[in-house]
């Protein structure tokens, strides 16, 4: 018996990388598992306790957005706003402004304010169909505040329909009170932090911003060892402004995803695709910052390396957010074809996060998370944007209510 | 007495050309329009028939998309995907596609069709605080089509909660009947359609796409003339991919706008500053279109000519249904400034339409088009992005429901 099955559906699925539509289709859920896809001829329905009729509407499975920094306080709009009015980069940040402002308005403001502020967000992307997001810590970048930022995640997960991955990604910058003293930051990182956030148990995987303006691969080798050592999976902000070697560091920890990748050499690309790292590309931030150098999608399709698209909603470098605007950058800014950008932020979306077995396919045996639009094809969602697209997803097998 | 009173607003209006904050302020309306803004320490209760708290939200001007082409048949969502799959434009537009294909599908879809499609788009504009909007025809090219695409306009206006400016586009391609006999097609433009369109009293103003790939100088002036003796106001798609002297024809007869401007010379600026035309600038077909020439900001400052921002919704070059969107595209793309970004889709876009002494503005006297905001101040508009930015807005004194 059936828990629930979705009747009269256009379902779209991936076989071998290439979108396949069924009509007249429907799927079946049990346990929050979908335990049956089919053709409407061989649906009965005194097998299932409920149906509901999609009208032939398409369905696909839900999306995944596989990199976001979507907790923290304040905003950065007036620094925007200064930049507009053409004050520079290097004057705001003397100012105090950049990461620096936001580190220290998520310290000030109340886990209340920062909570719903962050909800505020995240109820945007649940509107357009995203059902799993992963989350970064790393605006606290104290014990305290750090935990903080966990708490509202975990929050945040209770009291939506939404699956939260949480990131620790306490080496995003040096804070102020450790200025030019960022290897004792790592001594703090590595001695207090990590085994503490490690200690709550919401945290599956850490981060860290490898970069000349952040920390050097000798620190963030540090920060590897001590997460191998928790048993945590790694992850790396790479190759964002420059090549330096980031990505094959990362591979040596067997990284779930390289993330940016603007200025990635083809040797890293090889080393990427023996270790099974998903390169995620961040276009929102490529669009935002005016970058002019794209990621080499032409390497990471020939050394068939998976890509996944994500938000890295952020108050600085990508202050938007939407997942479905994400699949047009892609496509628009990045040329990525629309299979690349829908596997993207389903299939190799999960994969980024370690969920392929459960997440991002629709699949017998995996999560009952899909999508209903209201569009004629799943290439319409790449090909244009439209932030009503979603006539309504389904999260664990229940309607999503926004 | 009012008809309603919208209190504990902080209110954001221009004035000089900068945004004013006011905060515990009230907006009082009677029969549409807005009869008094003022402190709540001069509010009277008994003054006011219903009274709706806002909560100390931010409430501004509705926002206004003075150039779109929402209504159309089809899509070319394939298209797109042809052209990231490697296939050249020249090829799909000798397969018939690009803007014939458009028309095709205007002319061969039905009006139940259309309407259901171009409403969806209609609505994902409204829920972001649109409540004023032009439509262009220009994708059926004959009298029975153009009279459809103006009727399925008019149906969208009286069926949803916003004033739709309606502008004859005839002159937007040379259908295929016509191929090769451009001339002969201006013929039918001015001594068939035009005077027909202009029986139905749904048409304010008159369209052209002046452009080395459409229709030349002499050939929208002729389009032009015809326009002025039956009275009607006219705008011009102008120096898009090349300066031709598009502008200086325009304002010729003292247009509206031009529109996309990418081109301009400083020349063109300079009459356009005495004919008091707008310079409507769409940063989404730039973005879609990869062009790298933006339009020349600063000389449009440098002469005083009021810029507007529109989405150009339209289904081959501006795929992009929100005007929010629009705003941080010109921001990031055009580097406009927070102020010119507003005053782009409220006061300049009013002036676009011939609007401006009834819209664009929240003043006592203008027509009570509101929106309330989840935002703590107006340029977080621009700075950032967030589909569910908005509350509510308020349409002719009403709350609008989505």
């Amino acid at each position: 018996m059936f828990d629930k099955t979705w009747i009269n559906a256009k379902i779209a699925q991936f076989e071998n990388e290439q979108i396949i539509i069924k009509e007249n289709s429907f799927v079946a859920v049990k346990d929050k598992k979908i335990v049956q896809i089919d053709s409407m001829q061989n649906f009965e329905p005194s097998k299932s306790k409920k149906v509901i009729d999609v009208k032939n509407k398409l369905l696909t499975t839900a999306l995944i957005d596989c990199h976001s920094h979507l907790v923290y306080g304040g905003n950065r709009a007036n620094e925007f706003e200064q930049r507009l009015n053409g004050i520079s980069y290097e004057d705001i940040t003397a100012q105090g402004g950049g990461i620096a402002s936001s580190i220290r308005a998520t310290r000030a403001e109340s886990e209340e304010e920062i909570y719903n502020n962050s909800a505020q967000r995240l109820k945007a992307l649940i509107a357009e169909g995203v059902t799993t997001i992963e989350i970064k810590t790393g605006y606290g970048l104290n014990l305290e505040t750090e935990l903080k930022m966990l708490r509202i995640m975990d929050r945040l997960e209770q009291n939506h329909p939404i699956h939260i991955e949480k990131t620790f990604l306490g080496a995003h910058a040096v804070p102020p009170e450790y200025k030019n003293k960022a290897d004792a930051y790592i001594d703090y990182i590595v001695n207090t932090m990590l085994p503490e956030v490690h200690k709550t148990g919401l945290v599956t995987a850490i981060d860290a911003y490898c970069e000349h303006l952040a920390f050097s691969l000798e620190q963030t080798k540090r920060v590897f060892e001590k997460a191998k050592s928790l048993g945590l999976r790694v992850k790396l902000h790479a190759e964002q402004f420059s090549q330096m070697g980031a990505t094959k560091l990362a591979c040596q920890y067997n990284a779930l995803s390289c993330d940016h990748l603007e200025y990635i050499d083809e040797e890293s690309i090889i080393v990427m695709s023996k270790s099974n790292t998903v390169a995620v590309l961040l276009p929102g931030a490529y669009y935002s910052l005016r970058e002019t150098q794209s990621p080499p999608i032409d390497l990471f399709r020939k050394h068939k390396v998976a890509m996944a698209i994500a938000t890295d909603l952020n108050p600085g470098t990508s202050p938007l957010a939407s997942l479905l605007l994400m699949l047009n950058m892609a496509a628009v800014l990045f040329k990525m074809t629309v299979q690349e950008a829908l596997l993207g932020v389903t299939k190799n979306a999960a994969k980024a996060l370690s969920l392929e077995a459960s997440k991002g396919s629709l699949a017998v045996g995996y999560d009952a998370d899909f999508c209903i639009w209201n569009l004629k094809h799943p290439r319409d969602l790449v090909t244009s944007y439209l932030a009503n697209a979603l006539d309504y997803s389904v999260y664990a097998g229940e309607k999503v209510n926004v």
